[in-house]
């Protein structure tokens, strides 16, 4: 028995960190101190000490006895909601519930008829989570507001501002995702009133039972008329470990991944581990392991695996090789003795990049290659694909604009910043996946420790919850 | 989706068969026909048709419903143990039950002094069994002895022989393994009587359940006087597909493999699927896909990894290429979801081989190649043992005396044979592991189909079924 301590990470991988920065440059010109407004206080009451404090008020509201729990419509979705439309109306926004249960705070501004603003995030979590996934872009956004509010600016604004708390992004109780920002987008379809919870309860009997007596109709009514809105920004946690090894508390998103997950069954012959030689067995499980590591080789070099000349322009290569990630999540075998050669071993594969035709050219070049393995051990395979999800791009000028609002918050809080502001690929899906069905979309992310999510262990600085705050501040200030 | 048929097995692996034929030669000099004895028949009546019919009789005997499952002294156990008796005096023997539920059944020859001959197998089974794993050693021998038995030359052998049908060797009910046979060995410490079943009933409560009152002392005494017995022979079925693949329905067994049982445990960093680039993982799935990999070469081909001039001898490499096999039946990921870079993968190692001395060596090559692949990818790794158990080597004489009655039994079946009879070793554990603590041992093989055994699809051809028979019939009447 042994126990190595893990390496400290090596020098590499500081420098492949590299691979998230892009080559976007930064706006300089833009000055928070020097913008114009007359924001001599970064406001830390507010932004941070206050900010900080509804975010441990909110993760205390749980379904669940001594852990996070918060999912679509519970008794502690409700109590949370009521919570936020409270600190909406705290920050001089007219609010209201919808149908699907999001709450929605709203400003109009000098023009009530232009273009909204939509800012928004989740208030659903998952179960055993953390308290700023979802909870903080909603935190972040009424804390902006409240500044401005409290200076008497926020109705001076040349466009309506909007928050959005949606009632379902992680999807927990109906095994769905994004149903109140889908519904607002206008994609959630009609049928989903007739999903199930594990009770067997429908979404629109949840509903029924929250007084809200939803039809087909006034489900379709949710959707925001794309001429009224001009832009949707979230505020997310990364859940990832690239800011905090970057040393940055924010980032720009460049977009959000798209995904496919794969199931993968390789059968061969069942048989007793100490009567089969070795030259005579057909081991499922070792090829499922040559397949594990090719997945691995492919995804850290596609450029080793794809070829220039085929389908595969430089510039999608030069994508996968910044964005590409794979994971072998579960593996199970059949029938799982330790003396018995598998019959069969069942592997998942979960494949994300911002590219999408890359990501058809990975799986293509996956699969045949896993064939060619299957082939060569004589076993027998089958590659599923469950799920596939295209990209979001993020829109560019909107990403530039919150990446200077990012940049100026930062140098405010922290003197002069000879590096530039990281831009990431988001692997995980948000809510604004769904919005950008609807509207442009732009998303910062806030550092987190140790990239930890999804578990009570999930944390931010107080002080980077101020600079999301104060990024948000700045981009409302300067852009409207 | 596909789903490519598997190839036909290459002429390389019949050529591969070869590892399991050893150098040993044929003692041409026996022939069956000329033996001295007046077998002018095979008896096809008794050796086939009675012992299949025994074999299907015995397999309708069971404690499920549907299936067959026949556990320790089990009401099922004890009705077949009855059965089993009964033919035992069909075939002339002086039966008994002991303390352990082992049914034995003997005949003094002509001197009931001498050291006898005990041949044996068990009556109990796994869970959803086959009808020839156990059973067809006992039915077996007991259609040889009738053979004896009713051309009145039972009684004129010149040593006792012993049939004993073992209460336990599969070990379902506690757990345990060779209960019956580790008695009559005297290698069950006293303190297995208070080991529980399931329900938490000790092995002491149930033998009193079928009005066996053991105690400690009784148990001990069990142990033969190894200066009464002069040996032990097993015929069972091969569980595995080097006879079939050989075309022959008998082989000899050199010994049975040792075993180790090793359980590796690798932690890396959890973490989400979508937003830890590939440079920044620590993936113990990965680690583990490239240990099994190398698991494998390094089991199919030894010579490749240990040296000769290491404390490696070239004779162990020798035996390590010819029966070194290794599986990985089980294999789990932590947390085990699709999206989810797992945080721990374990996975189990069964070990076996006929060189105790290799398999150390094979361990400690292993166990430093696989910590170096974790040292290299900074994840955590713990190797433990969790089980051993040494080689058995068959006595030597004992087996070519078997391989001859074999020889000349298929020979007589088939006329000529112009190949010699495979020699095996069983990667499979018997009862004859427990009384080689008591006596010399040796086995026959007889061929399954498909290597296919612990499932009903189990199942041995009438002609093998009489070939068995005949050749434990050829062994007593030539060297008894």
């Amino acid at each position: 028995m042994r126990m190595p301590l893990p390496k400290p990470f090596s020098y590499s991988i500081l420098l492949l960190l590299l691979f998230s920065f892009l080559s976007t440059t930064i706006s300089t010109s833009f000055d928070f101190q020097s913008s114009g407004n007359d924001l001599k206080d970064v406001y830390p009451e507010i932004l941070r000490d206050e900010a900080v404090a509804r975010l441990q008020q909110l993760g205390q509201i749980s379904d669940a006895e001594g852990y996070l729990e918060r999912t679509f419509l519970s008794s502690a979705s409700v109590k949370a909601g009521n919570l936020i439309r409270g600190w909406m109306e705290d920050a001089g926004l007219r609010t209201w519930v919808d149908s699907l249960g999001n709450i929605h705070g709203r400003v109009e501004g000098r023009n009530a008829s232009a273009e909204a603003l939509i800012i928004g995030s989740h208030l659903d979590t998952v179960v055993d989570a953390g308290i700023f996934d979802g909870s903080l872009g909603i935190i972040s956004a009424l804390a902006a507001l409240k500044v401005l509010h409290v200076n008497g600016k926020l109705r001076t604004r040349k466009r309506p501002v909007e928050v959005i708390a949606f009632s379902d992004e992680e999807g927990v109780r109906f095994q769905s995702t994004f149903l109140g920002s889908a519904a607002v987008a206008g994609i959630l379809p009609a049928s989903a009133l007739q999903i199930t919870d594990k009770r067997g309860i429908t979404l629109q009997d949840v509903l029924k039972e929250n007084s809200i007596d939803i039809t087909e109709e006034h489900l379709l009514q949710l959707k925001y008329d794309p001429e009224s809105v001009w832009g949707y920004v979230e505020v997310h946690i990364e859940q990832g470990p690239v800011l905090e090894w970057a040393g940055f508390p924010l980032g720009a998103v460049n977009g959000i991944a798209g995904q496919t997950r794969l199931q993968v069954k390789v059968r061969g012959s069942q048989g007793h581990a100490g009567t089969v030689p070795m030259s005579m067995r057909q081991d499922p499980m070792a090829a499922a392991a040559e397949m594990i590591v090719l997945l691995e080789s492919l995804c850290k070099h596609p450029k080793n695996f794809l070829s220039y000349d085929g389908n595969c322009k430089s510039s999608i290569l030069e994508s996968l090789s910044n964005s590409l990630v794979c994971t072998v999540g579960e593996i199970s075998t059949w029938p799982s003795a330790s003396n018995v050669i598998p019959g069969q071993v069942t592997f998942t594969v979960d494949l994300r990049t911002i590219d999408d035709t890359g990501r058809e050219a990975v799986i293509y070049e996956l699969s045949s290659r896993m064939y060619q393995i299957c082939d060569r051990r004589s076993v027998s395979c089958t590659i599923d694909r469950k799920h596939d999800a295209n990209a979001v791009i993020c829109d560019s000028e909107l990403s530039s604009q919150l990446k200077s609002a990012a940049f100026a918050a930062v140098k405010r809080m922290r003197g002069e910043i000879h590096t530039e502001l990281p831009v990431l690929m988001s692997g995980a899906g948000h809510d604004a996946m769904a919005i950008s069905h609807l509207t442009k979309v732009g998303m910062l992310f806030v550092r987190c420790r140790g990239g930890v999510s999804h578990s009570p262990a999930e944390h931010v600085l107080d002080e980077d919850v101020w600079a999301s705050g104060l990024a948000l501040l700045a981009f409302i200030e300067t852009q409207l």
